[in-house]
């Protein structure tokens, strides 16, 4: 394996479509919703796959940092980048690739976001490997483009021209956020549109060049901060870096106005896990189409189907239930409508309205 | 008022249909549903204004005297009395009967369960004096029967034949206890046909004549607590009486044998309040037919309509629902849906099954 590629998990995300169980302080990546691992945790197993420690950065917010530790004590204590605040993609990417530039100023990145579901690993360590080495050859900006199953209207799509010299990917032709069924039926039909899964490649030379061009405060904060890595004043310029610098994500930053970007298609089954719903769509269930999380003893059901319900010490029952999501937590319980789940975003939205922080 | 006039309230039930806010051990008639107080103050308020304390008896459960007793301190101490076990309506209305007939063999008695929700209480109390006055001056067991106002297929139904006399009472012409819906509804048409709501009223003398007539075992019950009541020996009479009693409700033992039934009717708002089904149509509902009880702040509804919810401590947040009873207690969640809350009764058994015990 060329020794200069790195990766990077983002863990900065807060997730609150999946509240209750996902808070400010302990956000969907640090959760346990599928199988035995939390998402942080099996996400670093599968990147361990194709890495060595020393290889993988996860650059997270300070208020999750113990906890992720907490869950991952094999990884190498210099490998944590820590954010003062969430300040998105951009800030969050350009900073890895400067520490890590750092150390390999002909380092190329792999950026993984915490908190994704996939379950075909072979296919998915494929993707991640074609798209790690277009970046190295190429000067280009490389997103892998996941190819969709479904007409998703909560994802970005981008589009595939033709395909890049003799590599396995195309050049991008751009982005379409979020679109509407009947568009994102069309894209499904199409064949060239991909979901936009938020992982991207380059060599961190390729990146500080696209920031120059597309983001020069990006580019600026880079440079103040490479100044100060393991110096006195290194946290201080953090703070102040990230104080001023803009909330925007890659995409917005870099990736629609990148000169050169390329997309490797990814054949593999994924999941952003973006809302109960799709939790429940992922997970094993039970003959009434039920699905029980959590403290599987204290849920009674009666007559109930194609129900989500996450348990904790309290008993459930559940008597003539259909299509409901039901999370339960210690100070906080949901119940949601199945075909309502991107509406929790809202509801805690107004609880912040409300001012009841404590739940956030 | 006739000296010899005594209401008993009847606090034995246990509702295990308004579980989980229900319980063994804190039974429906000793819960805050409807308004400021409790089932059982608002029946003992109502008596109240028909009767002077020291002829107001309440007979309740050991298990339930000190809630009860806290929840009425204006009771009369000597006028509370105390059963070992839960035996159903037949002894618990003979054991009042014969405390009372130590005190005035002439007594004449009305039994009111404590766990009815009555709106109209001058309707109410008119019935009341009727049933006391036609108990008072015949030799009837006297039942008050209420107007049904729609086919009840959960409650048991008298027929009335032609007026006793010159009387306010009709003559009983037989029972029937939960019809099913097509029965209940010819029962309504009939107009011969009144709900049974388990108000009964006698002279102590003839219930004790019944009583030898169609249950000995119950009559003899009778006889041997006379003889202790006031004793040292009376608690230990008492338990041994309550070991060996049947488990029969009054309307079994006496009132379906007996030779002259008389039947009051009564044209009062009236409510067993049977289930949560029942609480949630009793109670004042916001623009979208919801219903939030308990602390009311802790409830946070989104695109939700025809619901009741009982909160608590902990925050509720309801994400576009429909035809629900969510109640939430400390240690225990019902979900349920508004048209299966008969069902509650059977979740409880599967709790009993499943030994969770300390749920019930």
């Amino acid at each position: 394996m060329n020794e200069h590629l790195y990766a990077v998990i983002l863990a900065g995300g807060g997730g609150t479509r999946l509240w209750p169980l996902s808070r400010q302080k302990h956000p969907k990546h640090l959760l346990q919703l599928i199988g035995k691992e939390t998402i942080l945790q099996s996400t670093y197993k599968r990147v361990r796959k194709s890495f060595p420690p020393e290889k993988i950065f996860i650059i997270t917010h300070k208020n999750h940092l113990e906890e992720a530790k907490r869950q991952l004590p094999e990884m190498q204590k210099k490998n944590w980048l820590v954010e003062p605040q969430a300040k998105n993609t951009a800030m969050a990417m350009t900073v890895a690739a400067t520490y890590i530039a750092k150390l390999d100023p002909e380092a190329v990145v792999i950026n993984l976001p915490a908190d994704h579901i996939i379950k075909d690993i072979t296919k998915y360590s494929k993707a991640a490997f074609n798209a790690l080495q277009v970046a190295a050859n190429t000067k280009t900006i490389v997103a892998i483009g996941i190819k969709p199953t479904f007409a998703h209207t909560g994802l970005g799509y981008m589009r595939i021209g033709q395909q890049l010299d003799d590599t396995p990917a195309f050049i991008g032709r751009g982005f379409k956020e979020k679109p509407d069924l009947a568009t994102a039926q069309a894209f499904l039909i199409s064949g060239e549109y991909l979901w936009n899964g938020g992982i991207y490649s380059w060599a961190v030379k390729t990146l500080f060049e696209e920031l120059s061009l597309h983001a020069p405060e990006l580019k600026k904060a880079s440079d103040q901060l490479l100044k100060v890595i393991g110096k006195s004043t290194e946290k201080k310029v953090m703070e102040k870096l990230y104080e001023k610098v803009e909330n925007i994500a890659i995409d917005v930053a870099v990736s629609e106005k990148a000169k050169n970007l390329a997309i490797v298609p990814g054949d593999f089954d994924w999941s952003d896990v973006g809302d109960w719903r799709v939790v429940y769509d992922i997970s094993a269930k039970d003959e009434q189409e039920n699905v029980v999380m959590g403290n599987k003893d204290q849920a009674v059901l009666h007559e109930t189907k194609d129900t989500f319900i996450s348990a904790q010490d309290k008993l459930v029952v559940a008597i003539g239930l259909e299509n409901l999501v039901i999370i339960d937590t210690e100070d906080a319980l949901l119940i949601c409508h199945k075909d309502k789940t991107q509406d929790v975003k809202k509801a805690v939205e107004k609880l912040k309205a409300l001012k009841k922080d404590k739940y956030l």
